[in-house]
């Protein structure tokens, strides 16, 4: 059980993308998990950002996080260092995407150090980095209630036993369906899951893109759609925004219960609907209560039907 | 408005499929869009079926057909003619399959022709078929109330001026995710089915088979999820089970209101859901209304979730 209004952790990659897609194109667009993460936790309640940039990363970057009331003491800036940064072009669908550069640089030598009131954080989100990172930070905080975690296909394949280590201590594991089977060698979903469910985490909660996510908890399941959109501008951040507006839920409210964990999907969806709608942070950045518990209102809407049992 | 209780007609193939999945087989599986189409709106009233096969067609499947309630009246039997044959395998998935063999033959000069009493049927459900053998059967009909429509990329390939005359008369389209992109030239599927909606349907279902379904109608869309299932036996006829499900419901209830079209589609996903745990339609022909009303709530409790928007 945790306390309603808790704070959120994250750690993950700060990042400068280039990112270009069949109509538009951005270079210099501020991304990064941890980014995206903190601006849609940050509607819910205080986020603390563990990271690293170089000099290069904009100035008004760490002003926006900041403006969202997003705590940056731990965002390392390393001087005369460069930026993490990742180069792609996504497909006429949206959804596929090549990536055609990416520059570790700061990220390389990244030895992730929790300033002291860190520690002490309720929730923590571990996103997508070395699995040998996210032990470290785990070791250095003091018993977190509750535990959430990405990973990707590079990190199952090369650092599996590390992987397997973390994921003992985690409560909810975020992947995406291709993951799941990469992790489980079980090709059926419903049994991937349970057998992720053995390895550590209590909920699993599958990604799949544009067709929204899967959450398996206590034996059930709930399907959380996406929101079919008119215009997807730039689906980069789609899965941080996710996480950051499910875990940000959580800390919220309080509890892992199913009623709770559903909403959290939810929110998680609507924080993630928004966040492709604009390139990097811009559409994620500028929301407000009214605006998110309207988009809210329309997964409802999307989902409701009636009971009409047929009767004999 | 058309009444409740009224009757569908389906027309399309009757088959018989040899399915190989990753881990069985069954060669003389019994198929067909017409025949799934069938046995899937049986429960819900009366459905009349138009089709053609060869005398190798077992018997046993006209006796089931028949022991359903289905008016089999409509389905020619070619003496020494050979039933429409298609032969498949699927990926570990479960969703990709590569055709391994087709073959037409009594399909190839089938030439419909509609008995007297299925001219004035109130429902018509177009399964897949060529598009100049589906104006055929409308200019047979004494003008349906509803009419559904099924198609494929071959035909919007390779007879897409028929295929719009088709669409012109068709108020219910149900099309895959690809093929919407292709009869529209459009990637984004919400200006995909707006566009649809101007060539004649006024609603437009997108099939996303194990991600469920789309529902564009009057304005708004809902979304349906598919059932995760742990033991996915056949996916052959799971579309075709849907529609049967879903132009069942609606010849039941009587009008395409929005309520009873989103019920129509969570019917027609059960329908599906039951299709692929089984071969052939050994799960679809030993259903029940208390086992379909069962589904329908596991449907409920997939996607269920509280108004739980965010106070300041």
């Amino acid at each position: 059980m945790i306390e309603g209004k808790s704070s959120v952790l994250v750690v993950g990659s700060v990042a400068v993308d280039w990112v270009i897609t069949p109509t538009a194109e951005r270079e210099e667009s501020v991304g990064g998990s941890a980014t995206f993460f903190s601006m849609a936790a940050s509607y819910f309640g205080s986020v603390r950002l563990l990271g690293v940039v170089g000099s290069d990363f904009p100035e008004q970057a760490i002003s926006d996080l900041k403006g969202r009331g997003v705590d940056t003491g731990g965002l390392e800036i390393i001087p005369d260092g460069k930026t993490f940064r990742w180069k792609g072009r996504y497909h006429d669908n949206m959804n596929d995407r090549d990536t055609l550069d990416t520059q570790l640089n700061v990220f390389e030598t990244f030895d992730p150090k929790l300033p002291t009131a860190y520690r002490e954080t309720d929730l923590l989100f571990l996103a997508n980095i070395q699995p040998d990172l996210q032990l470290r930070v785990l070791d250095q905080m003091s018993g977190p209630k509750l535990v959430g975690l990405d990973t990707m296909n590079l990190w199952i394949g090369t650092a599996r036993a590390k992987l397997l280590q973390v994921l003992e201590r985690v409560d909810v594991l975020m992947i995406n369906e291709e993951e799941a089977r990469q992790l489980t060698e079980e090709p059926n979903l419903v049994k991937a899951a349970a057998m992720i469910g053995t390895m550590g985490p209590k909920s699993v909660v599958i990604k799949r893109g544009e067709y929204g996510a899967l959450l398996f908890h206590g034996g059930k399941v709930f399907s959380a759609p996406a929101l079919p959109l008119e215009a997807v501008v730039d689906p980069t951040g789609a899965g941080d925004s996710f996480a950051g507006g499910f875990m940000g839920y959580l800390a919220r409210c309080g509890d892992m219960t199913t009623e709770n964990l559903r909403a959290a999907m939810i929110y998680g969806s609507v924080l993630a609907s928004f966040c492709v709608e604009g390139f990097s942070y811009d559409t994620i950045a500028a929301l407000d209560h009214d605006k998110i518990n309207a988009r809210y209102e329309v997964f409802a809407n999307l989902t409701r039907f009636d009971d009409a049992r047929l009767k004999d």
